[in-house]
């Protein structure tokens, strides 16, 4: 299992807080990368799919990455989503994430025309690869064709990772369908493959992939890292049920800001619960019985 | 027919055109605006998914409308489009066309997110609108679910109608679904509702609809238009069916590079048919058949 050169481990798609006037809350965001990374987080990624990143804009990413990197979060462990529907853009956050010493960064795919040939997505991405021309950057790519339609086949995957070794680094696998890690990996055993929901966080370890990206590591990082430590261990399926569990009941509830409402609620900070358009908070009483929920079923609390 | 509101009549979703360097090439852009609107259209759509507006970053956008409007272009036959995921620029786009003397914004809902509640797709409209805050602001919903696959339901445009009205003008159907168009005009009768392809000219005319903003009519617009006009006369349903057939050829060979390789070859300008990733141009021999196709079987031509 030491064929990954790439990153490995437990990584929290970091959710976004916002404050009464729906701008993000610097604060608080930093503050919540830094209790991820006490309770267990490997590493983070800002602005991905749970971070509402296609909701924020213009300057935003920008100003929230550095906030996280002068408030003494190490960039070797951060891994932010740069990926926009247009070229320049990505290119210029990726560059940018780069110059702040980030680990890597995690490329949606282009994400609005639905019918893009293999030859145009392997171009896209060589392209924002050459223009950033640099040796030191790492591409994970973001595989999650359930919300962005647009997904990265293998053909293109193991194209891209011949045509720039070390740097295609890895990938994060949001598809739910367990046949494409599978294949990946068989693909491109030095790919670092993350699993996008820690329900696959036990086969993704038996089959030396990489770890997980997942939502749910917002509120529950404590036990997915320890399954992940300890996968091989005679409690690992039943811990792997339990997760499992879990996520579902926070899933059914609507995750972003059930995962919101949540936090909002063991951080006595309700401003927490709140979300950006298009998405809606959770509402008081959706949140309290999501808690309740939790605590009765599955003694779930946390602590800060 | 003159409930209307709002605009009406043959709209193009403008081509963007780009150089050698893959930047947009403002020369170009100004020109073909200005042919079309010679051509025989009413106004034009700087932005549309036809101008691979959502691969433009940064400030290509508001460039490239402030270099129309410098030109001469009358700000009052442009409806650029504006809707990005991120709200707040969602909110600055739609805020520089106004202040640019636009008729209008067409309005892509927030895409990246695939399931969204009504409500929250009703605020999302509302807020962009309560941001801008400015009577004079007219917004055409752009309802393209083949593409954006998230859509505005019937329920969620009489809802915006009836919270702004007046300002919620109008409604760009790229559906293909005819029944949308119908259930629209029926709810909402003061809507200016355009037809996202020329397929259904002859039947939203029939049906009081405003017209059609439609991809064909970056080539195709004088016989558009003339449809428009004449549609109750007596050669309009062999008009229409001609139409039709020569978009069909188009579609078939794929329709943003196939229009800009059918632009490329009229104007003598190769660098028109290069398109930015991840679409891919048409290719030398695959516009050469498209333009023949179109001579041999429909005597198209196109002069400048």
């Amino acid at each position: 299992m030491t064929r990954l050169r790439g990153l490995s481990g437990v990584f929290a798609p970091m959710l976004t807080p916002f404050n009464e006037s729906g701008n993000p809350d610097r604060g608080a965001f930093i503050a919540h990368a830094q209790w991820l990374l006490e309770d267990g987080c490997h590493g983070l990624v800002p602005f991905g799919t749970t971070s509402e990143a296609n909701s924020l804009g213009g300057g935003e990413r920008t100003t929230l990455l550095e906030a996280l990197v002068h408030a003494g979060v190490d960039p070797r462990k951060l891994l932010p989503g740069t990926g926009l529907c247009a070229l320049p853009d990505t290119v210029l956050l990726t560059r940018h994430a780069l110059e702040l010493g980030c680990a890597g960064v995690l490329l949606l795919p282009p994400f609005y025309y639905k019918t893009v040939s293999e030859e145009g997505l392997f171009r896209y991405v060589a392209e924002v690869i050459e223009r950033i021309g640099d040796d030191r950057l790492r591409v994970y790519l973001y595989h999650i064709p359930p919300v962005a339609v647009v997904g990265y086949p293998v053909a293109v995957v193991v194209r891209l990772a011949k045509a720039f070794p070390g740097v295609i680094a890895g990938l994060k696998d949001s598809s739910g369908d367990w046949s494409y890690t599978e294949a990946l990996l068989k693909a491109v055993p030095s790919l670092s493959v993350f699993s996008g929901s820690e329900d696959f966080l036990l086969q993704n370890r038996q089959a030396g992939g990489a770890g997980t990206i997942t939502a749910m590591a917002n509120i529950n990082a404590r036990a997915i890292r320890a399954l992940f430590d300890d996968w091989q261990g005679s409690a690992a399926a039943k811990n792997q049920a339990r997760l499992s569990a879990v996520r579902a009941v926070v899933r059914d509830a609507g995750t972003i800001p059930a995962l919101k409402a949540v936090l909002a609620h063991y951080r006595q900070q309700p401003s927490l619960a709140l979300t950006r358009l298009p998405l809606l908070p959770l509402g008081e009483a959706a949140g309290k019985k999501l808690v309740d929920t939790l605590a009765c079923d599955y003694g779930f609390t946390l602590s800060f």
